[in-house]
Formats: structure tokens, C-alpha cells, sequence
């Protein structure tokens, strides 16, 4: 069973908890068992999964990427986001959750987010369960 | 088939080679053809597939990531781990490793390593194939 | 359905887009739906999904991973290619990704680049559908 949920992002780098919208997705499709392949079709945005209890945590991985490939740092790629490239590249373009008894099995404080580099704009995730 | 596999780290930083336990069990499980998907549960600790001869691969490796995310830089989060969560994600928290004649399909130099960032502690490692 | 696709790299450090390769096996194998794990097995090369129409994209990755991880900057590793083995790491052994109607879901910009970091060599890609 397959499908996309669609999401806004509201600055230029940021991310979003869409782990509520995958699961209410796993139980829509009545899929008891399985692995659920999160994957992300754009090329200046990512996804991963850390934790979600303290929004510090999302900050200081934004502040580090951000460290890491700063905006504007004399690319080849002209249209200014090159940094957002490299930022997608570095986090990744899909996680494979396992599915038990129609739930993800994540860990205590672990959560998907989807990881804007290159916003606002609507984006798109789509997923197979 | 799917289940989890116990493991304790020793030190805040290290890399554990868990490929024979995860042959094990797809041996166990019977399996003879798939994907094996290895999955970490954890927020502070990652997984990565590389080269498991010459140790000082595994070394360099945690050297860099300590390079790029030092502990304690000033991060927002205040639990004294906010650079093992950033590991965690520039790592990433699942492998997926093609299984065939109930064999994984690994390069000749090729290890599967349990990334430990804030050890010492007790972990799991879920997997599904 | 599962095979492998060889190629030849030319470079010590070069993205190679193998995205009709993939493709082709896919058409190949006749299956509709389903997730395609496409994989590295070999430890200083890595796979990942980028921008595929302005090659300056590639270009900015592979300089910034240099740049994170350079060449003989005192490692412990001695074959003089560590820093391979540490981009392989940042970059992942493995891509998913969603096949539907017999076509890779990609999004509009996406392509699935080989990332060759100790060539140029002789390489081999694993894939699973």
C-alpha cells in the first residue's frame, strides 16, 4: 500500500514531526506487518530520525548543518541552494520503519522528521508500506 | 521475521561490529531471500556499514565525527548529548542489506556497525526480513 | 527479483548517475510495485540521491565532502584512503526507492548517483526489488 502526505513549510530550513500523519497512514492501510519506507522527492530536502521530546535537539542539528554547509559559501550550483543540496545529501532522501501489530516500532523518543533546507514551500513525502 | 538483538557499550564513542548477530538471526529466521532490515531504535546511537579489517577505519571514523559535532560546543540542549544526536543522524538510524540463499549480501570488506555516540549503556537493534 | 550492475569510474572522487540503469533492470524484472533497494557493496564508494540536471550540484557535494573529510589529513588508517571510508559513512551504502506501475518514483529533479570516493575502479552496485 502506497501513498504521499503533502505538508507547508514555513521558513527556509527547518523540521517538521510527521511521524502522527505516517502513522495515521499505517493504520488507514490495515497492514498489520511489514517495514514502512518513508521517502522524500526533492532534492533540497531530507528526512531523519531523532528525538522529538526536546525541540532543542532539531535546533542544534539545523545550527550544525548550517555550520557544516553554510548558505552562500562560493558554490558552482548558481541557484543558491547549493548548501540545501549538501544538506539533503548528508541526512538522506528515505527511513524504512518496522511495522508491528499496524504500529511503527520506534524507539522511546524517536521521531520522523522531514527536514526542509530549502523553504517555505509545499512538499511532498511519499511512503509503501 | 523480526525480533532484536541486546548489545552493552562500553565507552561513549565506539563502533560494534553486530554483523554475525544479525546473520544469526536471519539464519535462525529461515529466510533464504530479502531485504534485512536493521534498525536502531535509539536517538543517540547509529548504524553504518564499513570496512571491519583494519580497525583504524572504525577510529577515523569516529574521530572525524567528533571533529564535526564536538560534545559540549555550546548546544541548546542541555542533557550533555545534543553532538551524539547529531551523530546519530549524520549516520542514520536503519541499514538494509539484501539477503539471498539465507545469506547477507555484504562486500568482502563490509561490516555492520551499531554506532554507540553516548555510551556506555545498554542497546537494542531491531530487525525485520 | 534481484541482479547487479557493474561500471567502470574514471576519477578518485566522482558522482556517477546510474538512474536508467536501475530503471532498465526494473523494466527487466517485470515486477509493478514494490520498493527497489539499490546497494553499495564496497566500503570507500556510497550511493545517493540527488539533483541530476545542473552537474554543478555533484560538483558542490563532492568539494564539501572533501572539504569535511580531506584527503591524507593525518589518519590512522595507512592505505591513504580513510577519508573514503568516511564519506562512504556520510553518505550511506544503500538508496529505497518506490517502484510503482513499473516506473521509480522520483521526484522531478531526483537521480540515484553512485558515489565513487577511491577510484578510479571497477565497481559493482547490488539491487533488490
Amino acid at each position: 500500500m502506497s501513498g504521499s502526505i503533502n505538508l507547508k513549510t514555513s521558513v527556509r530550513i527547518e523540521m517538521v514531526d510527521i511521524t502522527s500523519s505516517v502513522q495515521k497512514e499505517v493504520s488507514n492501510s490495515g497492514i498489520k506487518d511489514g517495514v514502512c519506507t518513508v521517502y522524500v522527492p526533492h532534492t533540497t530536502a531530507g528526512i531523519t530520525i531523532n528525538e522529538g521530546a526536546d525541540p532543542s535537539v532539531c535546533y542544534d542539528i539545523l545550527t550544525k548543518l548550517n555550520e557544516l554547509a553554510p548558505p552562500n559559501a562560493g558554490y558552482k550550483h548558481m541557484e543558491g541552494n547549493a548548501d540545501s543540496h549538501i544538506k539533503a545529501s548528508l541526512m538522506g532522501s528515505s527511513v524504512s520503519v518496522i511495522v508491528e501489530n499496524g504500529r511503527l516500532i520506534l524507539g522511546t523518543w524517536q521521531k520522523i522528521f522531514f527536514c526542509e533546507f530549502d523553504g517555505p514551500r509545499s512538499r511532498r513525502v511519499l511512503f509503501k508500506i
